[in-house]
């Protein structure tokens, strides 16, 4: 999900000023954790989250400004979602996220359950701050489905009777929830009816699990050099995603090699292999492309003006990329 | 702080109820997590913090009626004061809390790591869901109090330097904060004036540092029974205490058994017979009292009608058994 500048091109500078927020906000009570996060802030991150965040505050303004509380919600979204991605390594086991070294694996697991649980704070504390309870709902919502999609995802590690049905339910807690929430919050800053806001949040929830099922693409067909972090790293967790979950219908070489964990020292490029010579890989860039379908159909119900034409370019475009 | 159930007895039904409570609000959506959790909510923890909660809820009331969303606040108080427990034990590698063993030890550090971001998660939704944005505010700061303690005392451990007012800095944002926050949130709920609630965090707030003092005497002259966990469990872990801290400068063997970390097999009971016999224990329960005096002033400054009664009773009831 990268080089989606152009797309982005709308709020490039908003994008440049929240990572100077991002700092700040961080940084202002304690250089250790300040030091942890700033670790992962500066390593270029996609920002994919706040980034979409903007365009949907941008488009739905007529005069297409985003407000400070607009851009706050931005910053508290990819703040809850450095959070996550903080904890989830230390839960993973990985040693390396977005080309570097892993908070856990730099600093400590200690310092990383810390800086987790600094930073999950400090957003329920902007949060707050941003003096709008419905708001503060939905996303005090999205904190705990977090939690639930880890849970999810922590006990069916390997587990072949996993189905594509769970792994969708479990995406959407891990992933699709944030980004649908913030949508839809962006929006109820800007005091847009509950029928718009719901569009919004429906918009980002397809746009959320479209993005996981790409992102699990990429851990089995990407290059550790575009990942930032080993190829199969999902895989080898025993996380089985959709192009894997396609893929164990049709070749029974790879249930067995999932079903002893990876135990030899070639389990995971054989395993990697199977599926990328099956048509596991093309069944779940389908699925993604029906969900950015959805998406699309999502803003047709918000409007049919040019309220919703960023949007729409961001989603065709990702769209073009996976076909 | 155990059996204080004299003064409790006005809200003893109410905490009844809470239990139950806390075990709906958290097993609903996980069982595993479920289980986690039960382990510390039915493990008869001291549930000192919501019997407060109640407390001031139920005197600054003219009918003595606590409200539901009073009584929600002290279920978030607890949840809190649990997830932050969870959290502790892995940072602190504690094997025993409350008597039994810490969820870490019993499931493992990832389902530790889980259970805390479940709980601290669903106390921000809950928290959200009391409607009340000024509330949100201040408890949400609690939690990023507690997260600058975690890293204050992680990064102090065995430092002779560590001072006094540092310890008390500590304990503020570990202890004070979110027991002060709960008693203004309390009767806020209640539409106390800004000058009410005002008093009643500062009650709260030398309540909590009374406590983790009280507390940090009894890791030193408690017994395993008693604490439900071994004795000098913080001293073996660096974290030096008031009772430590004022003992260090009387007794030199003692600074060198700290800075060695205490490397050899008798080097923690050795501290401990040394900081029993010097005047470090007596200097700490004066500080307890001072706190417990400053929290009665408090209450003074609040209202000198029979209000504070209840409050006055458990501060005095303290203040006699540390005597």
């Amino acid at each position: 999900m990268r080089a989606t500048n152009s797309v982005f091109a709308p709020v490039e500078n908003d994008l440049l000023n929240l990572n100077k927020n991002l700092q700040n906000m961080i940084g202002a009570r304690h250089p250790v954790l300040y030091a942890a996060a700033e670790h992962l802030f500066t390593a270029g991150g996609k920002r994919l989250r706040p980034a979409i965040v903007l365009l949907c505050a941008k488009t739905f303004s007529p005069t297409n400004d985003i407000s400070t509380s607009q851009r706050r919600l931005a910053e508290i979204t990819e703040i809850i979602h450095t959070a996550s991605l903080v904890h989830d390594d230390v839960l993973d086991e990985c040693s390396t996220r977005r080309g570097i070294k892993t908070v856990h694996n730099v600093f400590s697991t200690k310092i990383a359950i810390l800086a987790g649980d600094f930073l999950f704070a400090q957003s329920s504390w902007y949060l707050a701050n941003l003096d709008n309870l419905e708001v503060v709902k939905i996303i005090s919502k999205v904190i705990t489905d977090f939690a639930e999609g880890e849970v999810r995802q922590g006990f069916t590690r390997f587990d072949l009777q996993f189905s594509v049905e769970e792994y969708i339910g479990k995406s959407f807690y891990k992933t699709g929830s944030l980004i649908a929430a913030s949508c839809q919050g962006a929006v109820m800053l800007n005091a847009a009816t509950k029928d718009i806001a719901n569009g919004f949040y429906m918009y980002g929830r397809y746009m959320g699990l479209a993005f996981q099922v790409i992102d699990d693409i990429l851990d089995i067909v990407g290059s550790t050099n575009d990942l930032g972090k080993p190829v199969g790293s999902d895989l080898i967790q025993g996380n089985l995603t959709a192009p894997v979950l396609f893929s164990i219908p049709e070749v029974t070489e790879l249930s067995t090699l999932i079903q002893e964990e990876f135990s030899n020292a070639n389990d995971i490029q054989k395993a990697i292999q199977l599926i990328r010579h099956g048509s596991g890989i093309q069944q779940a860039k389908d699925l993604a492309a029906e969900y950015l379908q959805a998406a699309m159909n999502c803003l047709e119900v918000i409007d049919n003006s040019n309220y919703t034409k960023l949007l729409k370019k961001l989603t065709l475009h990702i769209l073009e990329r996976i076909n």
